[in-house]
């Protein structure tokens, strides 16, 4: 299944993609207010797919989409975890995933603008995969991170490079607001498969600028959430961002930043294409 | 006022403290569900002060006390704040505050035990001044800061240090449960007054490990607003610890790690005591 939060009319809602229209599930009386509340539910997947049939549709094309979890209760974000990027960025080998945070203000949808803001001209592109927690846990075992996972998305963790670079934490750079995107929607695993030979790429107007084999992530995703789950009770719509490949903007000779105007895409194979296009803050 | 968030019979409630007793005003048929909820009023001071008046009073040594505001959208982190901090740590000088954040789920009350990770024997303490935003904010200008500020707290923003350099970002050793201890209650800033002589001081077992006057940061309140409302939207609950005096345990020769049994302080003239006793983690 694919799900996705979206705005109709004024109103957030969520539902379940199906071919081009939605199954508005968030639309139904009685129906867990958000994409983050269903995954709560026992028994959550069958409960979706149960009352998928049975829904109001929607055209996808005549919804807004939102970040396909506009309110986790947390976003790790995993930094320099492709080789490539992290001998880009000078850094040395570690023996942990490098973690940072944002906050879910930063966050917009697939189709909505991204935002540089007006105190910055280094806003920078990161194409990464994302995954959502489907299960609870602390202390979860690399064996067991699999089954924690409700899905997999598309982010764009769009870089404010110059005030990332203020001092040594990462944090003011990766939070303006409307620089993170994040969508189309929540693919569930079996609908990803393996990860063998599944590529990401990041275009910026049509033009490739990142591309990578998810198995080149130096940290693979079990390791990520064993990690993380240690120093912190993993929830239900937690949000894990699990880093991006070389060829960041920063990096090249010249810089390339975005600037209004600019189309960005983040595809990755079997999981989507979250389309964005940059805005100047009003 | 002085307000508290708090558990009594198993429920969390809210109130405010008067002498020795609580106007547990979050007892009270429809009144705000939070002190956050209470905060987001109009005229939240004012409503406030009024429902005090008849509300029901509990004894304040009756009830447990939780996180001033257990449920903050954000908690920004300020590091290095103090330059005897700075150089015991050998960082360099820098022209912008340092700034990690914390997730909530790692805060515990006044009177809580903080808790030592099994995976680490490395927990430190360190004293901070908190503050709490009442009124939301985008691009704050220094001059208008402190009419953005609810009140002010102890904090104890207790860390995992072997965690806190596994890589250069900060997150994964400042967010395991039941590391940061936040209260004892929130003062709101017209208790507190100027800053001139007001002294924040850590014990450890009665001794004193940390000490500095309020007004030694090397960025002051109004500084730190401005500049984190800049990336980020500061909305009313959002919390701001502000940065550890020098003295923490890890620079210490031998170090001098927290462990079982041991009770840590932060007293900081007008706000509060903040008391914890260190527990292992079970």
């Amino acid at each position: 299944m694919k799900f996705v939060t979206f705005s109709a009319a004024g109103q957030r809602s969520w539902g379940v993609v199906d071919g081009a229209e939605i199954a508005a599930i968030g639309h139904m009386a009685g129906a867990p207010a958000s994409l983050r509340k269903a995954l709560e539910q026992p028994d959550a997947m069958k409960a979706i797919a149960a009352a998928k049939a049975s829904a109001p549709r929607l055209p996808l094309a005549s919804v807004e989409l939102e970040p396909v979890l506009p309110d986790p209760d947390k976003i790790l974000c995993v930094g320099l975890n492709y080789e490539n990027h992290r001998k880009e960025t000078g850094r040395e080998e570690v023996s942990h995933p490098t973690i940072f945070t944002r906050f879910a203000n930063s966050q917009v949808g697939h189709g909505c603008p991204m935002i540089r803001p007006k105190v910055s001209t280094h806003f920078d592109f990161e194409g990464e995969l994302a995954l959502v927690i489907g299960k609870p846990g602390r202390y979860i075992s690399k064996a067991d991170a699999l089954g924690h996972i409700a899905g997999y998305a598309c982010y764009n963790d769009g870089s404010i490079r110059d005030w990332q670079r203020h001092t040594i934490q990462f944090t003011p750079g990766k939070n303006f607001e409307g620089t993170g995107a994040f969508g189309p929607w929540l693919v569930t695993p079996d609908e990803v498969g393996p990860f063998d030979g599944l590529r990401l790429m990041t275009r910026l107007n049509g033009i490739a600028v990142q591309e990578a084999l998810l198995t080149d992530m130096i940290f693979d995703i079990p390791t990520i959430i064993a990690y993380c789950s240690t120093f912190t009770r993993l929830e239900i719509g937690d949000v894990i961002v699990t880093g991006t490949p070389g060829g960041v903007g920063a990096k090249r000779n010249p810089p390339l930043w975005m600037k209004a105007g600019d189309r960005v895409e983040i595809e990755i194979d079997r999981v989507g294409l979250l389309q964005n296009m940059i805005v100047d803050e009003a």
